[in-house]
């Protein structure tokens, strides 16, 4: 952290500054600029947080120099984290697809959706029972019974399941039928839930929240990280920008950033980055080529009659003609698919 | 709703359009253009939730026409709500001022506040006990022992207290010591909070999420509304653009927007809507002038020692001469205080 | 400027960063923390400028100190600038209007606004003689022929005119009639135009990018500056952002941080800052309340039948009144009106 | 085009509405739903342009219902436009690299990049001779210098030179040693600039401005179709979000979604829609993987020394993997490189 006083900052000011510092056993480094000072603190920086130093007299403003995320960084785990669910492993040479409908809506559409995502080569199934939804009056899931239709469908198919938890309250009826719990974009920031996960030992796919810059986003996951659940797996979905056309803006620099920034596994979600399905296979061959570990797609047996997100979800013809193509351009970077 | 065909559009795509409509018993009103066809649904468009008809062959896209929200909407309650928290009204023709430090900290620092605001003017004191943070390890809040603190300063000035409510679980302990439920941005879609909330009668301040539209704010009090608790008082807080210079970038159109579309009270935050303190007292005169039925600003007795939001925090004083201010600027448009 | 360094820089790294600087007659001061090195650089930044220190060896990044810009501080020149058109002052103690039609139309047009703003207030006379518009299709206005309107209207009401220059063809022919030459949002980066109007002596309205931080503003500001010509006057007018209720979102909170970073004077575009006449009065006394220095506002005697911008725009009757509660705004603030 | 009825709008109301309609020439077509009538507009829209139908009593809303571009919508133009630069094919089967330095800087710096990105198969030599700079004190090109040093790289090495112009008075001069004109992300809607060089024939190559849509950047692409010139290349570059990490944010789906609506060849900008070289690699694999029918590259003999962006700039071994990386991806989806 590095602090930086006003041009007429008088040695007082500058005293105060290096005093609080030492009283919180921190060094301060002075540099006299032609300028102005600029104080460097040595220590460990947590014992300013919440030190709100910009008031001090004659201080300019404070400049942060390192991140605020530890066990998230790479700088401190360089090790790139591969994530071991019940034998599928994620982050690892072979990248992941998770595929399904957005909600799951009956017995017949869901079994019809994994069979078809499974015989083209996805190993999780994806499917919402816990819908949230911008609008009261929306379709908002089938809650339990729609879990359970989860499991007989991961026993019938035998893929993974990914479903998303949406409060504290129902984080152990999911558990007992998902594999992996998702956190969506709108609850990124929703701490009780991050810290209540992070006391288990799920795995986790964390949604990029809408408006959520890289670093907040790696400081939610520290939210998890720091209770003792290492299982966090980060997924792009789509940032909030002024271009309407697209539903959201995909950010795939977010996947090599990620890689430099952070140890965790990311994937993407192109269907929801995009809003379109026409969108989606050009975005999903994209998502790979950036490096991303994984994909993550809606598939619907009908789209047009999709309870939710009909317009952004694939065919399974569709998905089945995208899935080859991935193949194709994972091949080409040196990773594999199966 | 309108839904506008492809150029190519064939007669059997339109047909099919339209028996759809018919099968739900809307009507289709189809209005031939030079260059394409138009149909327009008549009749209850909730039927046609969750029905992606922009997939259906030769359609184009499907423009909405009216707002998602009803019991939010001015349309269809032209009347202004007028909030009565215990005598204290929001809404009516006084402005209402709540103030208080963002966190509980200590009984002294809490009394020390909320005498001060008091004197100034304030009518409600705020005052976080549980409080969302983006880092895990940063200061997280005194939570029920806070709370406690919170009442008694009620008891000892008269103040009503408005306080954060983070997740469900809490919404019980919170409502003992409060008066008016406060949601963060960060829950502003936390729809198990928002539901849940609905169900009970406390007055509730709802802040806009950091990248809402203001159609998802207007359907996140529908969510309140739709469960019936009528009293929801909306917040502006700022919203998060590319400027980098403020915290947030303070939307006050929304306060008359919000005015015209519904008949809800709008408060506005200047405090976290700039995030710098030398930009409070502009900020909060520009937002009464807007037509803003009140203001919650953050006021600490000593901000550089303050453990979160120190650098947007008013001094006593500071504080006491922008009441004064605002009082000029509600008189001059018609306005009071007390 | 501070440079810091990995965590695991060699001796060798950090002494080549020191002897570039050396090199360039510029100091180092080198903080060792416990996990880093930090470099203050001392001296005359210019001299840095384009030299990519990131890219050297060890150098993790390079955090700018302070503000790129020199004339537009108000760190080097505390006294607020005050500009005299030909004795109308911009940036004193009384705020200034600007109002008139969007576009110059035809003589009738511009006649009747002329004296509808001036019989209310008004000391300048707006509108386009040349429009930038989206559209190659759409009205693209009346050139040198409307800047003669706007003259024949200076002569007949003593209105000072401020119109737009749209290319470094159009400035001499603009300055031949208009008393201030505006450079609007989609040219605040065309640098050639921005020196060109710097080697005159003409009064700039420089509005803000769409786009653009306060940073980049000023910096565009100071090409002019730095060409000599020290006349000019900023004008907030919305930036883009999620939002698409607003045309833009108008960024109040730029007028007390300009106040604050520059000396410049500051005026409000609260037509296009909004989009929609019916946000234009609350949106104007919240720009007056906020500090800004003069209003610049779209009226036409007919807006239904406007050939640009017609939906912002408020009829004379409309501005009458607006003015009228714009002098309480700035009477409660201690500021007059003419 | 659409207008929406208010809920209680007059008989009157409709008529007059409708009666503005036929007195243009235009049909009207009313739908009466149970809360609103909808007017669906017929005929020659281009009749309403500037008809401010919001203002009139009675309406709510206006929704257009189709691009307001002809030239540039594939709707009306189906089959994908192949720019043919002196032999050179732009939107082909083959891809196309250019490649080379921010800035032209001297003879050896030039040269040096020419050689090493034709070794690696770029087929267009880039370099900036008017850079557009934020401050007025950076470096701002050599100008004619800067166009005459690449025209002899050209000659040297049979590279096309691409290269931008910043102004209408530089148009000729530039076009005398360029072989394609670059309108940079400033100049989007630099009017002037695009209608003048709307007047020649030479390849424009017209990058996205920082936060045009897709609608505004075809448009401006349609001033330039629309004076005749028909050989536009389109370049995404980045769009200003709030995320500060990566310099812009690469807007990737924008290459599908211009491959839909338009029939102009896009490439895209990896340099400066990240601002990182260590971005540069993944990006430019995912833009090709997108679609994107080339790539523009910033390669400097020696980043380190550059005077203009050098942390986004690759070295020429950089470059040299890249390019064998891009091949790969490109026969992945049945494209080739040369």
């Amino acid at each position: 952290m590095v602090i930086v006083m006003k041009p007429n900052a008088t040695e007082k000011q500058i005293s105060d500054v290096s005093n609080l510092l030492s009283s919180l056993d921190l060094g301060a480094h002075i540099s006299k600029g032609e300028e102005r000072v600029v104080i460097g603190v040595i220590g460990d920086k947590k014992k300013l947080h919440d030190k709100p130093i910009e008031l001090m007299d004659g201080v300019e403003k404070v400049v942060p120099i390192v991140e605020s995320y530890k066990l998230a960084s790479r700088t401190f785990n360089p090790v790139s984290t591969v994530i071991d669910v019940d034998g599928v492993l994620i982050g690892d040479k072979n990248i992941v697809i998770m595929a399904g409908p957005c909600a799951v809506e009956s017995r017949e559409q869901l079994f019809e959706s994994a069979e078809a995502v499974k015989k083209s080569g996805a190993k999780f199934l994806r499917g919402g029972a816990y819908k949230p939804r911008t609008s009261p009056y929306s379709f908002q899931g089938l809650e339990e019974e729609g879990l359970k239709m989860l499991y007989e469908a991961k026993r019938y198919t035998g893929l993974k399941i990914v479903t998303e938890v949406m409060d504290i309250h129902s984080i152990d009826v999911v558990s007992k039928y998902a594999d992996v719990l998702q956190i969506g974009a709108r609850n990124m920031q929703n701490f009780s839930l991050l810290r209540e996960i992070g006391r288990s030992d799920m795995p986790v796919l964390l949604k990029r929240g809408i408006a959520a810059t890289i670093e907040e986003w790696l400081n939610a996951a520290e939210y998890i990280l720091s209770e003792g659940n290492e299982n966090v797996v980060l997924c792009e979905r789509g940032i909030r920008t002024f271009e309407t056309y697209t539903r959201n803006t995909l950010d795939l620099s977010a996947v090599p950033v990620i890689k430099k920034l952070s140890h965790l596994p990311i994937i993407v979600d192109p269907s929801h980055g995009t809003g379109k399905s026409f969108l989606v296979n050009s975005m999903a061959k994209a998502a790979i080529a950036a490096g991303a570990d994984g994909l993550i797609i809606e598939v619907h047996p009908d789209p047009q009659n999709a309870l939710s997100d009909g317009a952004q979800s694939l065919t399974p013809m569709e998905f089945d003609m995208l899935t080859k193509e991935i193949l194709s351009i994972a091949n080409a970077i040196g990773r594999d698919f199966e």
